[in-house]
């Protein structure tokens, strides 16, 4: 499969060719692809085209491959629900076959279709969520989580363009998004080719915005949602959250119900932490002592009582969380 | 005056020359100092270096060469109270003088004054500050209101300095503080130098530290306190304020009186916005589209009932800080 390389966004268009499940975990590991949704279907094509090249001379040593490779996909990053989904899908659907060719077709068929899904399901959202944008509005987004975060349309992107296409005027502020600077590199970049209006801030300035009064509403995307609500999202949307929810200002959660983690509970997530050259340097360059200690989680919880709404393909879930959700999952 | 360029730390350690108040007020536009106290402090040894070469054959003449002179300065940046106060407590200083040479005597001993006493103010909120750190406690500052924003010793850094002093095991999380990097650049550096543990964080990452327990008190400087308990500081102070109000972690701002502006109200602050090549890079290297459009405030706004305490030269103040402010400042 041929991915674009995000790392180099906006500045060099390269698509990286992945061959199997341990190039496409270390693609995913390496943030050459990210964001949940996207993440997941990487995985899901990963696993497809290792189940395709796999040498078996029986069923069950297939299935063995298979699930070897699955274990090295889902070790390439611990947060985003969305890999283990994609991955457990395609593994279960693989599990059915009765041949290693009907194994290797289900496995290819079921990635795609994880591949279509995500888009039609970014559509649904964009809908959904749209109604909540008014024309003239200003919306404050985080991160990426717009086309190249998912197989295309995006989430919390897909109801801006949703909204924009609508015929509502509407604005973007995109935070930079320290240290892998998605919102300054993609953001900017894929809101610019649709010709919406962008305004890019420093992760620090989203107190100012707020308090200011600039913007209408925050809407993100999601790497997992708990079933109490819980959100985890990129590193920097619990201060927006906290920030927003002083100044009434709605805070929405756009994400496909793959990203809803229906077992996990908040206190027991798991957020990565992440190296410390990605913190030391910008594009290369030092920015401080080459010795410094860091912490660079990718993630931070967002609670539930400053969740005004999620967003999702089935429709849109509202506190209290618990029962929303599990209705939406039909648990 | 001599002045050591902060835009280059902690990567090169190079002295400027400043010859009188024009280039003090560049120095302090273009940030080669920065840091409210010490932008008072450099303003007030630009004026005084203006008397002292001002060309006046009268006394009328030499006193309207330092108005012109401190007008100039004043209007190098336009938020931090200090400036203002430090420029016109010379300027007073100076109108009372008989003749020209006394004048220039007199800016020269008022601007030695502003300078000596901001160090002794500094190592009194220090005292003050550290009775609020306990033994073995972790610090969450923003920016750099250390050494290297004061004549010396710091605000918020003092703070740290003076418990550290005492015997107490104090570890440091700093910000990196985009988009000028003070915390990367210049807290991690001082800090360091001391020998005081710090942890460098993305400023995205302080809702992840304080959720995580791993703060137990937030101490920051200020630029502008009004007497209504609202703090102007760094932008990205207030996320802060608003995640650890959610958390019971005590956020405390540690800054002379001089940084009280006893007349102004919070709804009028004037916030710098600063220019978009700040934003879009970073230590001279693009990371974003090159003709995005950016929103760049220098400052933002906490309100009172984030503020657990302003520690202050002549003692702590806390809520209701209309009264203990006014006390403080004796009106």
């Amino acid at each position: 499969m041929l991915v674009l390389d995000q790392r180099k966004l906006p500045f060099e268009e390269e698509w990286v060719e992945l061959k199997g499940a341990g190039e496409a975990a270390t693609a995913i590991r390496e943030m050459v692809v990210r964001g949940a949704p996207l993440i997941g279907v990487v995985a899901a094509l990963g696993l497809a085209a290792e189940a395709l090249r796999l040498e078996a001379h029986s069923l069950e040593e297939f299935l063995a491959g298979v699930r070897r490779a699955s274990d090295i996909l889902k070790s390439s990053r611990p947060t985003a629900y969305n890999l283990f989904w994609a991955v457990d899908r395609v593994v279960r659907r693989v599990s059915r076959a009765r041949t290693v060719e009907e194994g290797r077709r289900a496995a290819v068929e079921e990635a795609l279709s994880i591949m279509r899904e995500d888009v039609e399901a970014n559509m649904r959202i964009g809908q959904y969520g749209a109604e909540f944008i008014g024309d003239g509005d200003t919306v404050l987004t985080h991160c990426n989580a717009g086309a190249l975060a998912t197989a295309g349309y995006g989430t919390a992107l897909g109801v801006v363009r949703a909204a924009v296409e609508q015929g509502k005027a509407v604005k973007v502020i995109a935070t930079e998004t320290r240290p892998f600077l998605q919102g300054a590199r993609l953001t900017v970049f894929e809101l610019k080719k649709d010709g919406i209006p962008v305004t890019l801030i420093p992760d620090s300035a989203v107190g100012y915005v707020i308090e200011k009064g600039l913007v209408d509403e925050v809407v993100v995307g999601a790497d997992r949602v708990f079933l109490s609500g819980h959100v985890i999202n990129k590193v920097g949307t619990y201060p927006i959250a906290a920030v927003a929810g002083r100044h009434g200002v709605p805070f929405y959660v756009a994400a496909p119900t793959s990203t809803i983690d229906p077992k996990g509970e908040a206190e027991e997530a798991v957020i990565e932490l992440r190296g410390a050259e990605e913190v030391r340097r910008v594009m290369g360059k030092p920015i401080t002592l080459p010795d410094v200690d860091v912490i660079n989680p990718a993630f931070d919880l967002t609670p539930p009582d400053l969740v005004s709404a999620i967003i999702t393909e089935r429709g849109v879930a509202g506190p209290p969380y618990p029962e929303s959700l599990s209705r939406l999952l039909e648990l």
